[in-house]
């Protein structure tokens, strides 16, 4: 009789045996009539108390599974009910549930397994658009999640209230004043993360079938809640300016979307800024239609050269930017931590649907963020990580320049973690990945990032978590597969006109 | 003018500068043709570099705000686009957005407000079913966290998978192992707790208009899922031993539901559990019509007395069960750690699910209850408030015997964090609810659990987040409310029988 028991588990041990007996009577490896060993002995064996053995008996006793006879022993008596009938019998089993036939959803997740696969050892991620780890303040940050536990005490442990811990709610309030936007503590919901403000502003502004405008190309987790559900979206282009606010205007004047979704500084993928005028533009379209602004502004502290223009949300007049940001691109993905400023009566729904969906955030997380920010160690972090990320774009920059072919174009991103390349046109981006994850290279093909009419030939790499000399060899690798393959195409289309040449003559 | 600078803040100090004064710009307190103090003595004035100010003053330029005039100044020169047109007239702004007309679901979400009041200093809370916290081993929960964090360096930090962090979901698989429940750590999607879990097995199995069983009365957390969005529920009740299985058996003959959300051990709010009997006819009830369990078996270890019965996951031989569980009734409603445990199909389902709400649980939370958990400080913690708990179940037993009126009737709850009090027939519990709060005593009236038919009469006292004395007094307190207002309708009734009485002669 083979029972394993964890000691440092928080089963109790007579709690443990009576599981894997019942286990294994289930299982058939214990049958009717057999007989166990005697309390004493099974102790014996298992290096137990004989109560705790006595107290596993009784358990089972208690189940009508072993019977117990003075003098002769414990025997199984029985099997659970609904192998009474047929024991040995699988066939009269109930068939498993078919889970795929029972689903609500059943329209394909563009998250289900749509992600570029996550790189190995041995591999150079350009994939994610997430912060340089390598220079994670890490002693800092643990130091300040041990202070604020002796400080706060069991008030991080016990339940929390959904708007979030108060600390963070006025130190982010504080930090929007200094950038014009006049937002107060109470006008802060904390959440996991981006995707989580995303997903709750989702579910309380945009009933099944309401159309949402999301730009085209965009954050992929965005689409993943925007084009997912019963929802349905307008894409809208991106220009060099950001979102093209001339198709927009014609999109308000004749559909009534529910919201726009925008990243209106260095934008994902695309890495563009919209300037002044254009914030204006879009905020003046927004209120004569009536139509919230969803203003995803993630990327605001990675700026690495150009003038800092206010967020819409500082610009806006009545109320009618829903400002989203979080912790997770200057230093914590891991810790899920962001939040949604926005007026007071979204926010109280907000706060509902918040509450429904997880009670509230981590206090822990938030408690620790909050500590390492108001220390002033995020600002000094910020500092060092946008020295960091430079120098990685300028690597970038200069290994395309040298190793990418002469079709290729892409922009100089002025913030954000990641270039916007557009491949020669005959090269397809998903083709390149198959390639390039065979020489040790991943990357986020275009299509990911697009709601409709992706370009087949457009890629985003992310400078932020590889090394310049990595991401050099990274580009080279790639420029000589994109090489390789122009050539190739070349080849084939001298053959082809030759064909034809000899076709003719 | 008057700029606050915070030198410790993660926004640049020209940035602070030039956010502030476009921020009095729009506000009007400085207007157009304004002088800007020079550089060199708002440096001054501020107590910053003077290269500080020039950078603020460039950006506000660029913008086109300010214009600056050899030998005569720095002036403003624009306002903000939307302002120019009417500078001064407000009436000519655009009106704030009404976001009451805004909301996709504008049914009254039952959180909105619905919650009972949170206790301030004086008040006895026997309101919400949570663990003693004054027993929570924080010096070893803090300890934890720093070992985890030195152990893991970046990782913690870094984005993590979906599914959960790893160790964590080896570490549930093998207790969920030892009492007989076989799932493996694939099968296991961490999530920040039960709340989360329901709401991600709602969006996965029922779409709008579905409908679901749940217990009535039930936990509140699952009604605002279930009874919010779209879904339909179906309330089956429950009887001395759990669900009522004949009405369901019923129910499942007529109706297609999507799912039975049930809490076979420990009910909340009733106390009650299944017996082995129940919990195979159970299962064989959702096996015949195909339908979906989620078993929530939160309260588990919170056994004080009776047998330990396997959970209907550890019985379950179609892969029918979803089982739900987290590390909040045990020690830390805080952190917001949780679990489902299901078949892999759904699993994956589940996990794109919860990667569209959030994209993962915090690795920080995840990793700090690991560690203190493999370590046995958590069998070791739930040990003691286990002992921490029965004393006060026992208190609060004693308490009602002593003294509550007779008419009130109550169960003996063998493990769980609560008493389910019968009221007297004439009493209002929510009516009572307003009288004991100006007596310093809180507590959750019975109709905050039920989808429908809630009797007014019925009222969950938690016994778990208060001292023994504590409960004793603010029972007694409870008692005299109730033992006056019994004795004001009797004397009602006496002078209507006398009146009656008065009419008849």
């Amino acid at each position: 009789m083979l029972i394993e028991l964890k000691r440092d588990s928080h089963v109790p041990l007579y709690d443990q045996i009576a599981g894997q007996v019942r286990g294994m009577i289930s299982r058939g490896t214990l049958r009717i009539g057999d007989r166990l060993p005697a309390n004493r002995e099974l102790a014996r064996m298992l290096g137990v108390n004989r109560t705790t053995v006595t107290t596993a008996y009784a358990e089972l006793m208690a189940d009508g599974l072993i019977n117990s006879h003075v003098g002769r022993g414990t025997f199984i008596c029985a099997l659970p009910a609904a192998e009474k009938s047929a024991p040995a019998n699988e066939q009269l089993r109930p068939a498993p549930i078919q889970w795929s036939a029972l689903l609500a959803d059943d329209r394909r997740d563009r998250w289900l397994g749509g992600m570029p696969p996550s790189p190995g050892k041995g591999f150079t991620s350009l994939a994610y658009s997430l912060p340089a780890s390598d220079v994670f303040p890490l002693d800092e940050f643990r130091r300040a999640v041990d202070r604020v536990i002796r400080k706060e005490r069991q008030v991080l442990l016990e339940s929390g209230s959904t708007g979030g811990y108060e600390p963070l709610q006025e130190y982010i309030a504080a930090q929007m004043a200094l950038t014009g936007a006049r937002v107060g503590p109470e006008q802060i919901l904390i959440t996991n993360g981006c995707q989580q403000s995303i997903s709750l502003i989702r579910q309380v502004l945009a009933g099944p079938g309401d159309e949402v405008v999301v730009e085209n190309p965009t954050y992929p987790g965005a689409l993943s809640v925007f084009c997912g559900y019963d929802s349905r979206h307008i894409g809208v282009p991106v220009g060099p300016h950001g979102l093209d606010l001339d198709v927009l205007e014609g999109v308000l004047s004749q559909r009534r979307p529910k919201l726009i979704y925008t990243i209106p500084s260095f934008q994902n993928p695309t890495g563009v800024t919209m300037d002044m005028a254009a914030r204006r533009r879009l905020l003046q379209l927004a209120a004569r239609h009536r139509v919230p602004i969803v203003e995803d502004d993630i990327y605001r502290e990675l700026r690495y050269e150009g003038p800092s223009i206010p967020s819409l949300k500082a610009l806006d007049e009545c109320g009618l930017v829903i400002y989203v940001s979080s912790f997770s691109k200057i230093g914590f993905p891991g810790v899920r931590v962001g939040w949604i400023a926005a007026e007071k009566t979204l926010i109280s729904h907000l706060s509902a649907a918040k509450r429904r969906s997880d009670l509230h955030t981590s206090l822990l997380a938030q408690a620790a963020i909050y500590e390492f920010s108001r220390r002033g160690l995020i600002a000094k972090h910020i500092k060092r990580l946008n020295k960091v990320h430079l120098e990685r774009r300028d690597a970038m920059l200069a290994a395309l320049v040298k190793h990418f072919p002469e079709e290729s174009t892409w922009n100089t991103p002025q913030g954000g973690l990641g270039v916007c390349v557009a491949l020669p046109k005959a090269v397809d981006a998903n083709q390149l990945l198959l390639e390039s994850i065979e020489r040790g290279v991943v990357f986020s093909p275009g299509d990911h990032f697009y709601s409709n009419l992706p370009p087949s030939n457009m890629a985003r790499l992310s400078f932020s978590t590889s090394t310049p000399a990595a991401i050099e060899e990274a580009v080279k690798r790639l420029g000589g597969i994109l090489k390789a393959r122009l050539l190739s195409l070349k080849k084939q289309g001298i053959a082809r006109a030759a064909q034809s040449y000899r076709a003719l003559v």
